[in-house]
């Protein structure tokens, strides 16, 4: 039997043009090093596109939602019926990464992967409903293998949508009533970390209901530890977090970068690179999330984000606000020109 | 007499509109404070711009160029031609803040207000040359008061422009060999400190260079010390130093918010707001310059910058990368729904 999709390898981006990148940094009209993190974020694109000539004009965004079978151990602050009626926000352009995909002209698609209320036909919707939820996983494991396979499939055919599309880059986001809650329990199965170090207010939990959460957390972990990713995710996980692990495994397959947002697509991030570690050349980190646990997945990844705007929302928000510094870098690698170019004395 | 023009009332963003545009935020399809820092962004925008529909479509960018008799010390790592250099090379598109205005779509124009050389007609180049750069300030002035004042209005001008060509947000960068030494001398003199504090390695100087230049600027301070921003500034500065502050000033009195760039723009805030406090209103911070000096500068007018990438390339340059973040947060603040627009339960 062959293996899995999953497990197909993840080439590296292209080493001569990388080499021949940080050469062309050197030679533009700045002092060298003076365009700071830009230079090496500019050198990468180069690498990953395997041209001195990067660009990020095509960004394609895909927001994958779910619920979650742990909210009945009362974990958000939000009501669950609140994932679905996000969905048709998203449909109508009214919610954040709505706005933020229509202001950088990047193409936005929601793919429902398993809310509990059946939605119909919304535009801009695809409906790849896996289940009514995940289950509860203080009771039973979130998911079957068979539905993390599906979930790991629907981030696989985003990320081929993104690459047929011309995608230079794929966001990943995310609505789920509860998914911190998931997710939380996920990274510290794969960190070894107890829940108190993960569990945090999402939404808007209090300290009382903070604590609540970390219990909650800590009973899964109790019946469902698991050191391998792919078993820990479906233990623990949520559908739409698996979509994103499979959406980010699948891109760097393709060879598209991806721009991983906050707490929830860290943690799919975080499962993804520890099945295939090949994965971390093809990830920028957008942002450090307000919700505390954030800053010890970004530490577990080495990741050192864009943006530090106390932002912990979700949906790729932060990662489609952080995106114009990586289209940024792209334009001034491809487009500045050389001291020989321009005539410009050099120190 | 009457008073002049930079001595003209700066108006307040309208409370009204604030006192609303927060009310609005909390609305907005989101948990409370989700959005972090681009809420309060979004909503001081909409003040600014009396609406809460704020946009930043139109983004002007002035960059002011000038040389520095200081050069003569030797406290830059380039030699002084680049100054000119740099013009033709801004002109042609080649430099980096060029290549950002195209890419954001940002009209860009470039103030020559005192480089050595004469340039000559230069397509997008102003020719409003003071002088062929400022006096070397270890033996005299930088600048005589009447040139003071024509660099601050060739400052007060570009603000102007930008208004009358309907600019949402100014961007001031700065080009001129030997700058940081005299923005250096200019914010030692209004904070108090010693030259070692702020002195640093500019375009790239090594430790040896850093105290020649921290001693070179202990020498302009002895002779040239003043509390009053303004004649710190005629004394110690710049042309295209003071033309930024006066565009800031300009761009406060006329309603239009500045983006503000990195150790010399800074300065040139500083100046300004220590001439006008009420100007602190209408400014904004891009981004921690990797130029040690600045997080001084910044912590002295108590600013919090959007973006911290080890940038120190100055043309307005870290100002361009960080505008998006403004973008996005007025789109966020005109263009998402509302929980009873959109149907959403709220916690």
């Amino acid at each position: 039997m062959s293996h899995p999709w999953f497990d197909d390898p993840i080439p590296g981006p292209d080493t001569a043009t990388l080499a021949a990148a940080h050469e062309r940094q050197a030679q533009l009209t700045k002092p060298p090093g003076s365009l700071g993190r830009l230079e090496r974020l500019g050198a990468t694109l180069a690498a990953m596109q395997g041209t001195q000539q990067p660009r990020l004009d095509q960004v394609w965004i895909s927001v994958f939602a779910a619920d979650h079978g742990i909210v009945a151990e009362g974990v958000s602050a939000f009501p669950q019926v609140v994932t679905a009626e996000m969905v048709r926000n998203f449909a109508r352009g009214g919610a954040a990464i709505s706005v933020l995909a229509q202001e950088w002209n990047a193409r936005l698609e929601v793919v429902n992967v398993g809310t509990v209320q059946a939605l119909g036909d919304l535009p801009g919707v695809l409906d790849a409903r896996i289940a009514a939820g995940t289950a509860n996983f203080v009771h039973e494991p979130a998911m079957s293998v068979e539905q993390l396979h599906d979930a790991l499939t629907a981030g696989r055919e985003a990320a081929e949508r993104a690459s047929i599309g011309g995608a230079r880059l794929f966001i990943g986001g995310e609505m789920g009533i509860g998914n911190t809650t998931s997710a939380a329990a996920v990274a510290c199965s794969l960190l070894g970390l107890p829940a108190a170090q993960l569990a945090g207010p999402g939404t808007g939990l209090d300290a009382a209901g903070v604590a609540r959460k970390a219990l909650t957390i800590e009973r899964g972990l109790a019946r469902h530890r698991a050191d391998r990713p792919l078993v820990a995710l479906q233990r623990l996980g949520g559908f739409e977090i698996a979509a994103l692990a499979g959406a980010y495994l699948r891109c760097a397959q393709l060879g598209v970068p991806a721009l991983v947002d906050g707490f929830i697509a860290t943690t799919a991030a975080l499962v993804a690179t520890r099945h295939q570690p090949d994965l971390a050349a093809w990830l920028f980190h957008a942002h450090r999330s307000a919700e505390p646990g954030h800053r010890r997945l970004l530490d577990a990844l080495d990741a050192q984000p864009l943006l530090d705007l106390d932002m912990r929302l979700g949906e790729g928000s932060g990662a489609a606000v952080a995106m114009p510094i990586l289209r940024a870098a792209a334009a001034l690698h491809a487009r500045m020109a050389t001291f020989a170019e321009a005539g410009v004395s050099q120190s």
